[in-house]
């Protein structure tokens, strides 16, 4: 078996590879603003100054959601949990792997050019696979040290097919547009991927991180991700909202709704905990979900009340439900026994 | 008492944060930049493009200030040197709390709208209302393990008040804002508050590190933080300063002043160290020196080489004070025994 | 020797640091998008906004590169893989002494103001400078601890010197400058410089890290080095490139080079390693060479799929240099007992 892996990894990422740069070659082009037709682009839609493109309004955005995915999810929070560090190459890899073909499958389902057959691509692309990829990472990166590693990217290939298509459903066919921006559906489709990933891998963590050690490392740096992510989630999600206002917003709701959240997840915490201690299992878990519950909606008019409001809830709920669900989980484990 | 406090800290959480959305409810609208209004601002203004919203001046700026808060001060430098990670809660606990106090505080004294009696804010106020928390994190996390989580929320509302208040003082009743712009001034505030808390804390830190152990992670953990504190000054400068040329300056004027304190740091540190090795302790402490000390004057025509005097006076002096204040200490340790 | 050393470090600290004031003082001044001349500045070449100032282009990338350079390869692949935490300070000494010295030594060959003999600098010098100090870092920080300080900040001296001479020799008497931008020619500067050092202490670190222990550590840290690397070379790529298109550009060609690198990194490393495991050498060292062979071209017009074609021959070419090279030197090394 051994020397089957060790063909078979090497061959699946050649291949893997050079079917991507085919598919690139006959299929991806830049986008208007990253190519020298941006100059033509300017004048024809008299722009006065290459700050008026699409990159200077979202690449500070973007460069925090790809701190978000790989130092919080992919590395500190799913990763460090339960591996070495040896092992660190593999989750490169589906990120890596699954970039590349998530620009591939949003782009034919959302950044066709009908005129030419070929898929433009800028910025807003990137971000959105990055979002892809952290579905992925969550999601995979579970079942990292059971699976092989060629399965890993066998699963990654069909995820992400599977994110695209579920985006597609949601905004062609059910014209779920109609209720606000495309990029707010966007923003679900991500969201949606994220919480399926996270009820999934959760059960499994719990086991594993109960029968198994170094427990300190573990929150170190799950403390650590749980840090960058309730810093950056404003980044997250105004990344891909409107232009002006829309941005500005998007980052002041989420920003309130992270604060709200953390005031109710301390109080449920402490309410349910022996001697007022907090468990920092809910803060890591609790505190970020303010930020996801903001992000269907961040850019609209919630008003600065709405996101207290809405952060208020779900520091309450995501709590109760962790208690809830702990003790289940608990109880059957005891059963079992 | 353990049920007392088992009840009381859920209450005050959840009653304050109740407090907090009344409040915002009342007061806190959205400020013309980051409301659907921009688009009729723009019109008025003859804006021609959404870039030009101040989101995009100082959004950068403020993620990096984030990192500097939670990472840099509240994090590293002030939590990690003397607790488990098990507190960490109640770190967050104060910020979370802080921000939307400052923000309502803040608000009243300077963005207070009195055509209709609203608080309208935007990106610069998320900035200021950071600033803000960063002095209560630093004062009252030394507290931290002494007075209780419901003491804690108690200090950060009369902390956060004062801080509104001393700044309303300098600004309004003294008219400070003649000797500069009116951001100087902000930063001035910011300042004075922090350099309050930061020798308030000291004296008591060194005493509990000297008896507490874990001095290697300790180090480790300092010696990160401050890096992305020496790192991400200049935009802990820049952030609220006039756009354009203003916020280049001001972050030309930091870079340098930080440049320059580090040998003068380095030089006065291995002076009075034996066999000329650096203590740790003055790299992580004076080399922000001139970071400080810059910030009040970060964006005024300092010119280059004005900076480059600021750091190196203020390494001279920092790294002084802190190695006469340090023998002075040890000197009360020793006679009180 | 040790009274030498003693008074000596404090000595050329204080020294060269006066020297720098001066020479700051005669020769250095604001840029007119750091000055107040940024009015006239405006009104003359017809700018409309502030946020067309040079600072809005590049501040953010250049924050990534600070964050690349101190954090990733100053502290963490270079550090704090050979020392304890004791010694970051002459780490901090190095850079903060070269990048002045490469402001003054850039700005005379490149930026010199022959009206009026000043050099004028803005943000786009300050990146410039970084890149100049990132070459110091990796080439010198091998010989921290065999060296003494000011043997050190000697070097460093010189180094900076040969750097900015040798950009001047590329782009003013070989005027290579023809082949594309003179930005390009910039990076190529930079490259070439990080090359040299990158050769130049690989076998030193490879026989140090055999000795010495704290391999868990070493490895946590240089993980993490690399995680930052990978993450923020879209912004070192883009940061002096070209307005609009450009960086726009840039950072699309190295996203999608570093990704293909991953697959063929890892292709080759579990090909040619025991079990099909990941070395974490070749993942650490090699999934950066794609984001290095994009960087002198990475504003071209590459196309996506030409990226990638450079991500894939890179990972290959590199990975097998690693392995090739390194078993050599294990071959000398047993030869040599």
């Amino acid at each position: 078996i051994n020397t089957n892996v060790r063909f078979s990894l090497p061959a699946v990422c050649v291949v893997w590879q050079t079917a991507m740069i085919i598919l690139f070659g006959v299929f991806i082009r830049y986008d208007e603003e990253s190519d020298p037709h941006w100059l033509e682009h300017k004048k024809l839609n008299n722009i006065s100054s290459d700050i008026e493109n699409d990159f200077y309004f979202r690449y500070p955005s973007f460069q925090d959601v790809h701190v978000m995915i790989f130092v919080g999810f992919g590395f500190l929070m799913t990763f460090l949990k339960r591996y070495s560090f040896g092992g660190v190459g593999f989750n490169f890899l589906i990120a890596a792997f699954g970039l590349q073909w998530a620009l591939l499958m949003q782009g034919w389902f959302h950044s066709l050019d009908y005129t030419d057959g070929k898929i433009k691509i800028g910025i807003e692309n990137l971000i959105n696979a990055d979002f892809c990829v952290a579905g992925c990472l969550i999601a995979y990166g579970a079942l990292l040290g059971k699976v092989s590693p060629v399965q890993l990217m066998v699963l990654t290939l069909f995820g992400i097919t599977l994110f695209a298509v579920e985006e597609y459903i949601i905004l062609n066919l059910i014209h779920a547009r109609d209720a606000g921006g495309s990029m707010v559906i966007h923003t679900f489709g991500a969201y949606y991927g994220l919480s399926i990933s996270w009820m999934l891998y959760r059960p499994n963590l719990d086991q594993s991180s109960r029968l198994q050690g170094s427990v300190y490392h573990s929150d170190v740096f799950a403390t650590i991700g749980t840090l960058f992510l309730w810093m950056f989630w404003p980044s997250f999600n105004s990344a891909i909202t409107d232009h002006g206002d829309g941005q500005h917003r998007a980052v002041i709701n989420t920003y309130l709704a992270l604060a709200s959240t953390v005031l109710t997840t301390v109080a449920m915490s402490s309410l349910f905990q022996k001697h007022g201690k907090l468990d920092m299992v809910h803060v890591q878990n609790s505190t970020l979900a303010g930020g996801v519950a903001v992000g269907t909606a961040a850019e609209f008019m919630l008003m600065p009340y709405g996101s207290l409001i809405v952060g208020f809830c779900c520091g309450v709920i995501s709590t109760l439900g962790y208690i809830y669900i702990s003790k289940d989980e608990l109880w059957i484990l005891i059963k079992s026994h």
